[in-house]
């Protein structure tokens, strides 16, 4: 093979009660890499970059180079060159996993042009040094559902212990992207250090509900278990209109409304896009009277991961 | 039916890193209760206690008698003579969910004399008021797994918001109660009011892989879950030889070692009866040798809750 595309997803991390544990995929938005065999030279060439400038072209620095290299480098490619080509059609530092959606194109791509060797733990490994490289931790709440799909619960970071939850039918996502920037930071700092067992256990009830709800496929348990006690609360006061989004949403029938990643992204789930769609167009507008521009993604969960979308022998 | 007689089961509640949310029934040991309809008077009079000497007969201050008490209450049953007879087959005070065992016995028993006629949450309601006298506040986390068998996820305990999760096939309790007293205020006071939130995160992480292995059915998942980060670390120090124990069941290969309720008792899972009892009686003499006497009770998971043993029509 000498030419792959691959697509790699979006992601939701931060899911509700799953506080850096609990992460899925969406259908959309996403970055598309082109990776291809050179014979003019040895290493990784970044010769594309569209729809952002403020990447880096030197794959040392950018997570879909890196990504490449890290392979090249585990397998002991040597002497292998490769043309990289990053179409990126998602916002940075949106709350959706942007640096994981690179970097698990590139690894999908770079696995399948060298005949897909690489076991699970190894492509996590590499997403997570990616991720590291992005973040400066190696969280793998975003590139293990970029790459794997579906909802991925990371049971414990440094042992790679992730666990493959089951996507019901019929769920589907929105996210709405307003465009203002939070700096990941602030949403970091402001995170108290301590907090009350009380709320604890209301939270480790809800996550454990919620997981049941998604193996029964029990979507009133789903919505009645999507409560954060602990995350939001804190965090919402950096997203401008969040109160008056989560009214619509619920005023939309939709279950609840959370951040995404550490925002500004916001997601909710239904069981009906139409609901989705129509919640999301009123956040639209409510957004745009608060003189806020937004962007809006809905699709269903498929539990799929990143893509192979084209192949050139 | 003039005569009927119930078991009810034994529970550990605060199942590892479920504290206060997660709770299960096992198979032994547990208390008996007899019921019988009389014309000889109106009301619920206890006529036998047998097993203990600190339990009141007066039925407004004994789980079994409350319970009977409450559920003619519920369905306006007057002019009804109830006799009661309480057999108790396990310790008082020892974390295995006595009061609500009890109380468990006492309400399947009622509602079968009257023709099952409570809804689950009927039945759980008035468990929960016993649980209420016996020990100052309505936790679920005993009653509704010995009401209704297996493993309970307690959601929300005021809105009595609960989930049944699937048990396993194949996997085994033991319970071990060394014969001492710890007061449950001193198990409660020594816990902290605010807890670091990065513990907090790995204990939601691992009820959430906790509840996803059960789902499962997958053993080794499992074994890696049961790990309790808040509560454990504070409360072992009230049990002797705790540290030794979780040796013992680590030696064996049992799925760890942890406390059952809010002890002194503690339980360990595992796929092999024949390992439990191995570690029983190992655990056995170690406490004997530290001159506390203990009783071991081992038994399947079998997701069957408190049962009519016996009718007479």
């Amino acid at each position: 093979m000498r030419e792959v595309t691959c697509f790699g997803k979006a992601t939701v991390a931060n899911f509700s009660c799953g506080f850096d544990v609990l992460g899925f995929s969406v259908e959309k938005p996403g970055d598309t890499v082109k990776l291809r065999k050179t014979e003019q030279f040895t290493g990784v060439k970044i010769t594309v970059i569209s729809g952002t400038d403020r990447l880096s072209s030197d794959p040392e620095r950018n997570t879909a180079g890196f990504a490449v290299l890290k392979y090249l480098e585990l397998f002991n490619l040597d002497n292998i060159g490769i043309e990289l080509e990053l179409w990126k059609d998602m916002p940075l530092g949106s709350g959706m996993g942007s640096s994981a959606a690179s970097a698990a194109a590139a690894i999908r791509g770079i696995d399948k042009l060298f005949g897909e060797r690489a076991t699970d733990r190894q492509l996590l490994e590499i997403g997570m040094a990616c991720e590291k490289l992005a973040c400066g931790s190696a969280h793998a709440d975003n590139i293990a559902p970029s790459l794997f799909g579906g909802i991925i619960l990371i049971r414990e970071t440094d042992t790679e212990d992730f666990v493959r939850i089951p996507v019901p039918k019929g769920l589907y996502c929105m996210i709405v992207h307003p465009d203002i920037v939070v700096n990941t930071k602030d949403s970091r700092n402001i995170l108290p250090e301590k907090i009350p067992l009380e709320q604890a256990v209301r939270q480790w009830a809800n996550i454990a509900s919620l997981i049941s709800a998604l193996y029964q496929g029990d979507f009133d348990l789903l919505r009645r278990s999507l409560t954060d006690y602990i995350v939001e609360p804190v965090r919402r006061k950096l997203i401008p209109c969040f109160t008056e989004m989560r009214h619509i949403a619920l005023q939309d029938d939709l279950f609840n409304l959370s951040i995404s990643g550490s925002g500004p992204s916001v997601f909710s789930l239904s069981d009906s896009e139409d609901k989705l769609f129509h919640a999301a167009e009123k956040i639209k507008r409510l957004l745009c009277q608060n003189g806020i521009r937004s962007q809006y993604y809905i699709s269903e969960l498929t539990g799929k991961g990143s893509e192979i979308v084209d192949c050139e022998v």
